[in-house]
């Protein structure tokens, strides 16, 4: 059994929505050329990863085999796609490749990283091929709610595979190609081997909704507002930006943009010529200067973000702008779970200053970027595949998107992050489980998600923590008590006395009782006085704190 | 101007979906008589209240004029209308009256307390009348999702008003009184002045459905599965918990029940009369005997809290329990915001069981205890009132249902917590504003929301935490270098030195530079200490932690 062979290996976004990173092999096993499908982000929360910056898929296995990548294709310019490959290029090594629009977004974040922007090459769409060690890999127009996403076409020897990336079937974008159909009969006629495929909306037994049909129910909503109207959507949802711009410009407003990642992709966009005839926009700065039932605002923010406009906004002025009665605010967006109090924070700020706030409960001012059971079940027809892996979805996606496979009389196969499938036999076979998990960057530190790091910050947020000090002189005797400081935890507890002096009082009893024996261990000692304090503030507040235990010894 | 007046004040509930209090006044002003209609708690997170244990209304406005207060109502047995009496009841002294099924559940928690649970009245409903002062206060059945639940007629001279609590409007509500509408148009009769009326779902615009549409979808999901059935809902959704266990009864299933809170609410439940003819149910230690094609558990924890049954049984065995391959798991209620997160956990843990998860997306097997729009709208109709305070409801709920009412030519008030409303008047004035606001409790300890204690954890959660230490003899000269310990920080950053080290050679080097005057101030060495090893962490990890800075003079 040393024959070549074709492997599937998910690092991230396999059992989860978010931080993507596919690996594919293909060669003798141990000795595979590889590539990586897309490399991106996952959002932190207080709940689980409070004061980390960003989550990352930890890559290590791929960089202990950095020799054998031969490229990194992205499929689109998201940042659960893209968001980490500059912050992990150095340990990668590999041509970044990826169509133009994706590429000027990968570029500006190599800049970033103080990397050179020259790294990242853009590549043509179908028919054009990419070589990639034994791997041709062509970029293949797909619907999706941002410019140029692509699936890839992968021919290995002998083989070949579709790795779908994000998408939806649109025949009607606003924004980008629509779903050509055609081609991708072409691309699945000399048959497909596996499809790897987008589950995120598994669940969704609905059709799906072109983009197009979300204008003219905004314009509907605009021709009957009175005041200043502000619309949030997701920064890098270009065809929504320009629905809405051009609904408002329709509506007699003029445009203003905020928000420097809603600019900055617009610019993009611009810039590699994915969009064209966005209404001219007037910026910030001299929109005072016009009737405010003239202005439309498009805002960054639609998940809450604290330090996004439309959270700015909701709280007071920003850029001198200012909401009041009568203004309209529209949430073009759809809430991604976990972000909910945020969102709700923001409507209960407008609501505080009158402004009505219209969200998409009904499913009227947003659509989904991503393909609904129908439009998969149509994706499977299409592609005519052996094999349905699904990625891009939590562990209950997945399940769900192999049941929905095998039903239709398709091999599925159920591979979370750190499953390696051989695809190449007569059927899906897992054949070895590599290990993965998170890297956090935490500041400017990446610290790996099992370090301790954040887990003790998340139990001084619940603990509290309190620092015991004591000075031991040369003969191991106790120079004075020990002192306290407390943070986090209240002042005075069951006695009513102040709890450092209590927990003090408690310590320095502790610590008369103690023998030279504990004094003289540093272990010991410490241990003595953590577990004192502990036990002393459980009793007086019914919490343990975390505690630091400092011990100066003289000498 | 010196004349009695109706003042109404809510302290919790009014701005928030939680933590209800809600005072009424009745006298000359500054010497109202008073009552409370339900002390209720909020439930904290990790986002804003990390380490707490619960959340109460701040009743320091009410404790200082304990001497006026008359009695305290409680409307129903929800965490958020009886949670915080027993917690309070020392500082307000007044007697409680409920109705035998919430009166039960209260005198449990005033056990629990230390209190005496014969503090705790039962009261009879409508048209029996508690006379508290100047008031007399009926307890007028009404439908919600948990029993005896009541709105109250409130009587003050010459005028009437009706608080309506949690409700519902429901004919057939499987456990408890039906929506009796002959009995609300005798109250109304006289003429109400005000309606103080829950808004929580006044966003819902369709019809609301009776709990007793639930059974038949139940019972038609049960028929189908072939494996062991789970179903969870809220504990106190007595009803839904027998809508669930005569489902799985006529689906040849044994019933269990796993989860305190629900054992206790049955108990409650029988204890009192309100629930008669439910399925018997089998003890969990005896379930194993039983085939799990013929079990049904019904379990706590719909909201996907941790320590619950459902959370317990989708991490693995529980009280010898546990799931696998071709079971069923209903989540029979609605996702509370916030709480998506961890909901969707347990459904992946599930998921990875091979367990199939079904949720109530398509509204099928929960309907809400809260009247939609339909329902206000019929409210409003019966009751005729001329003035409607919305309650129970965020500011957004609020402001919808006071537009709501005058669009239907009623006057409205929008009175968030801590607003005092004149209500005798022509119309409703707002009078005065309170200072309201939360308290927490933390381990054993009650600490105000604004003490700081949260605000200096979430802080350690964000940026981690540093001690500095140092020793500094009689001489005010440093006796020896300074010493730092961290806690929630990486080991090493930009120079790949170990922090520690980098942040000690740093602090050293500031001690070498500071003049005696420096090392003479504690406050001026503190502050010295601390901006050095923030912009020590900052310049090496990118972030500034939290420090805490223990100066040890030998004296």
């Amino acid at each position: 059994m040393n024959e070549n062979r074709i492997i599937y290996l998910p690092l991230g976004g396999a059992g989860e929505i978010g931080m993507n990173a596919y690996v594919y092999g293909y060669g003798k096993p141990g000795e595979e050329e590889l590539i990586l499908v897309d490399l991106g982000v996952t959002f932190p929360d207080m709940d689980g990863t409070p004061g980390v910056d960003l989550i990352f898929p930890d890559i290590a296995w791929l960089a202990e085999r950095r020799d054998r990548l031969k490229a990194i294709f992205v499929t689109h310019a998201h940042e659960d796609h893209v968001g980490a490959v500059a912050h992990f290029w150095e340990r990668l090594g590999a041509p970044v490749y990826a169509r133009a629009f994706t590429a000027n977004i990968a570029r500006r974040k190599f800049e970033e990283q103080g990397l050179k922007p020259e790294t990242v090459l853009t590549a043509s769409p179908w028919p054009e091929t990419v070589k990639a060690g034994a791997f041709g890999v062509s970029f293949l127009p797909i619907s999706h709610s941002i410019p140029e996403s692509s699936a890839l076409v992968i021919d290995i020897p002998e083989e070949r595979l579709i790795h779908t990336g994000d998408f939806k079937i649109d025949l009607t974008p606003v924004v980008g190609e629509p779903f050509e159909r055609a081609a991708w009969e072409e691309v699945a006629k000399p048959g497909v081997k596996a499809l790897i495929c987008d589950s995120t909306n598994v669940f969704s037994t609905h059709e799906g909704r072109s983009e197009a049909t979300v204008g003219p129910e905004i314009e509907r909503l605009l021709s009957e507002a009175r005041g200043m109207v502000v619309a949030t959507t997701f920064a890098s949802n270009v065809a929504r930006l320009k629905t809405l711009a051009e609904a408002g410009e329709k509506a007699g407003r003029s445009i203003v943009l905020m928000g420097r990642a809603m600019r900055r992709m617009i610019e993009a966009a611009v810039e590699t010529g994915v969009l064209r005839g966005f209404p001219s926009t007037v910026p910030v700065e001299e929109a005072g200067q016009i009737p405010r039932e003239n202005l439309m605002l498009i805002v960054t923010g639609s998940q809450g973000e604290r330090r996004a406009a439309s959270a700015q906004l909701a709280r007071g002025k920003h850029h001198g702008m200012e909401l009041k009665e009568g203004d309209l605010f529209l949430f073009s967006s759809k809430t991604i779970p976990g972000n909910e109090k945020g969102v709700i924070r923001i409507m209960n700020q407008l609501s505080e200053k009158g402004v009505d706030v219209v969200d998409d409960n009904a499913g009227r001012y947003h659509v989904s970027g991503h393909a609904n059971r129908p439009d998969l079940e149509a994706m499977h027809d299409i592609v005519k595949p052996q094999i349905v892996v699904p990625m891009h979805g939590e562990h209950r996606h997945l399940r769900e998107h192999v049941k929905l496979a095998e039903r239709r009389g398709l091999q599925g196969v159920l591979a979370v992050n750190g499953t390696m499938v051989e695809l190449s036999g007569n059927a899906p076979k897992v054949v070895d489980y590599v290990e993965t998990g998170r890297t956090y960057l935490d500041g400017s530190v990446k610290v790996g998600a099992l370090d301790g790091v954040v887990r003790d910050r998340i139990r001084m947020a619940l603990n509290g923590h309190a620092t015991v000090t004591l000075v031991v002189d040369e003969d191991d005797e106790a120079l004075g008590d020990p002192w306290v400081d407390l943070m986090g935890l209240p002042e005075t507890g069951r006695s009513r006395q102040p709890l450092v002096e209590v927990l003090e009082e408690e310590l320095a009893a502790v610590v008369a009782r103690a023998g030279k024996k504990t004094l003289a261990d540093d272990d010991k000692l410490e241990e003595t006085l953590r577990r004192a304090i502990r036990n002393g503030a459980q009793d007086e507040i019914g919490k343990k704190p975390e505690v630091t235990v400092v011990i100066s010894r003289l000498s």
